[in-house]
């Protein structure tokens, strides 16, 4: 259940090499294989990694220019695809072409958009904001999973686990889990996208400061933490969060943790996906040694994650069919579903309706 | 072909961790993945090892006194399987729970029924008595195989393969193997259970001493054999098996060898097993060394199996469909397969002429 | 889409063990395990490598004479695959035999028939003679692959890839992707075999030597190249290479290179090939040390092909009903393709029409 007419995250942009690199980069998205790189005047070209000839991968051959030639049998292709030169055949067909994705850098994150290129549109980007700003520092980060994207949105929609799995990491209080978010719909700004996603504010009183707090800053009270964020479609985490001496107002100017996250999902196939994230901390609160430490805390918490669900898609594969128990603390992860659900439905309904769209299939 | 209304053993007693532990013993049964753990009274718990909620493994939580607490989003389980606490849920659903198995330990051997509780019945637990016996020693053993049970079964109900398999090991002579066995059904002791498995004898008069009788006992006769065993549903060898000079009698007080094993095999999935064993000498005969022995030449030996029945599966992969030709060796193990094919069969339409006894769901 | 009736490599000659070895080689050959020995008479002997019985693999059992033995319950086969003992069992039945393949070695190529042996026909083995001949020194070659078979044929039918995937190693020039080959049918010798393969010439004018060349041998001028094949059903390559300085004949005497490759591809599972391969020098050109140069130089570079096919085969698993496009300098492996084919039709429209000729199933 993908949705194909949005954008994905398929890489940061330090991972794309410059130009004049000899480096081929090369993800997969959507179960589709995507060569990625920079054109000379600094364009950035995202090609299906397939040649059209015998589907070896464009990635095993080479740069020449803004073109690249398969390593099999040396066809070149353009950035938009086409075919520009296939040894010993004086004029190349037209049908002889790889898919070209249309692809935009904003703040560091590289989107792509695997649906049809005629709905791409650049207003339909999340605000990741603070993945490059002055006003914020981070570390990038990447994981990789073995596990179908929508149990890690499942994480994303519901924080109650921050009590559990990360206990001694980003939690650090029963409390969180305790108490309950408001929920609601983000509403698009076209008449195409009534809601884009779902906004879930989580306010946590009079609680200790977490583990992960205490590595970079000293609180000797209780702590009123906030989790404020938009999950948005296909999968994107923008949240802000921190925590305060409890009772205290902005205004009061005490020792509080302020926080903005960018995270962000894209499937790889089936059974694996792309992890994107970051959590910046202002630029003039704290120097190198706090963004290292909120990095490497993040890290630690999110690989209790990945253990956490890896283990549950075992679990769920041996008996793949078995309902799961709905409770409250799903409100948020089955208005996901939901929403994601009725768009991919509409999306394969218009594609069957038109022969100009599809969804799953190109050329 | 799983039988569900028996006993399976899921673990050795030692292997599941005293009440004061933190340790969470988990084992996949039947493809089921089961939690096992001791209250504080001593008793035995089996549960589901997934959480009703979103099917994170149980294991991955806590102990909570006699409860278990799921690691992901803090459900609180209690012995027998309910959902006592969820965080956040004031009133917990009824539905909250996880499946709780009848689970019983007798002599060191911890069965679980894996069919309807409510016929979980003591009396059908096989008389493993020599693994916990002042009158019996042994070392005891487990194999993990990446093969169907069927397939050891197999093994274990025709013992010509002694004299191949196990040429420098248990076997030693030919003679075992054109030694023609007694098969007998053996009964069950109630109505409901007509047969519960096939009583096997093998008695191999004037052969060499196996190597394996050589590491702890010297001889310097000829040896009369016998094994006389039952193998019983689902999967379980008791054996009484020796040798003692040719033509000598028990009251002749000779330097005899007398064992009794018990060994039972439990599925995992459709394509692994767990393997049970240990062979016992009399506590009067034979010190330590002569248990270490004894256990290292089952060891060998017992490899041995798994490396033929893993060739030999790896075999029947590459045509799964081909026939094989059923000889007279193969008398035991063709009685055997048709009494579980039988009562799998009348099992299966018990359930489905019974919604109370769901077969292969739950819940 | 295997062809069955026809001749198949399963090894090099010196890699069968001698008949007194205690060593018994196996390999899977069209998803068929075949144990392969030689009799004290030196005749080589190929048997499916599964008891009738059980199905165990009789390559875990043993020689005894010209026989083999199963390790699991100890029957015994002759050289024609009949069960000659069964222990404990008087009278052995008919029935219990394994498979016996035809099975022929020709200048050191072991030749196996998986069709209907009636049909195994020596005269279409094909003339593979630098293999084994004084005029012709090689190192042989082996390669697995993970791959299907005619992805590989493929990659032999169409050597413009020798341009890009060998730039550095056999290659040296695009003009050999640039090169028109002549491409004809090779009649078969009978009317039952109107065509038996393709006919490949590339002819390569006025190019720089390639870095394969000058390892062994110095060029101060462009060379005139040529590769004249033949590819054989199912897949063999028989082919005269080499290169001499430009505008010079063979009667000049000046510095070329001759050379003759045989190589073949041998389906092992529908995922996976056995490949053999040498390339000869004439004797009475070089030293050992070019025989090695040359062998070196091979493996590099097929180990550049197997790297590329791999690669292009996991592209092609990410979306296997996806078309490729014909290009002009596919017409060999699109003929070869088409022949293949229709072979394989006819075979197997022959077997269902004859109950004497299974094609997928035996006994």
């Amino acid at each position: 259940m993908w949705l194909r007419n949005c954008w994905y995250v398929i890489a940061w942009g330090h991972e794309i090499p410059p130009a004049k690199s000899s480096e081929l980069f090369t993800r997969t998205v959507l179960n589709e294989p995507v060569l990625v790189y920079r054109t000379a005047a600094g364009a950035i070209v995202a090609l299906e990694d397939r040649c059209c000839h015998r589907h070896a991968p464009l990635s095993k051959g080479r740069r020449e220019g803004d073109c690249v030639r398969c390593g099999y049998h040396g066809l070149k292709f353009d950035p938009a695809g086409a075919c520009v030169e296939a040894p010993g055949i004086p004029i190349v067909p037209a049908k002889a072409r790889v898919r070209s994705y249309p692809v935009v850098q904003k703040n560091n994150w590289v989107f792509i958009w695997m649906g049809d290129p005629a709905k791409a549109d650049p207003a339909l980007l999340p605000d990741n904001f603070s993945c490059e700003s002055p006003q914020w520092k981070h570390k990038p980060g990447y994981l990789h999973y073995d596990t179908p994207y929508l149990l890690i949105c499942d994480n994303l929609l519901d924080f109650s686990h921050l009590s559990y799995v990360h206990e001694k990491t980003l939690g650090g209080s029963t409390e969180i889990a305790q108490a309950r978010p408001t929920i609601a719909p983000v509403p698009g700004a076209t008449a195409d996208w009534p809601q884009i996603g779902i906004r879930v504010s989580r306010h946590v009183p009079n609680v200790p400061p977490p583990p992960f707090y205490r590595r970079f800053r000293d609180f000797d009270t209780h702590l009123d933490r906030w989790f404020d964020y938009e999950f948005l479609l296909p999968g994107t985490l923008l949240m802000h969060s921190g925590g305060r001496p409890t009772g205290t107002t902005p205004d009061d100017g005490g020792p509080s943790v302020r926080l903005h996250s960018c995270q962000t999902l894209t499937p790889e196939t089936e059974h694996s996906t792309h992890y994107f994230f970051q959590q910046s901390h202002p630029s003039d609160e704290g120097d190198d040694s706090v963004t290292d430490s909120i990095f490497n805390s993040l890290l630690v918490a999110f690989n209790e994650d990945r253990d956490m669900i890896s283990a549950q898609y075992r679990t769920i594969a041996l008996n793949p069919g078995l309902p799961m128990l709905p409770l409250a603390m799903d409100a948020a992860l089955i208005q996901f579903r939901r929403l994601l659900e009725g768009r991919v439905k509409a999306e394969q309904a218009a594609a069957c309706a038109s022969a100009s769209v599809p969804a799953s299939t190109h050329r």
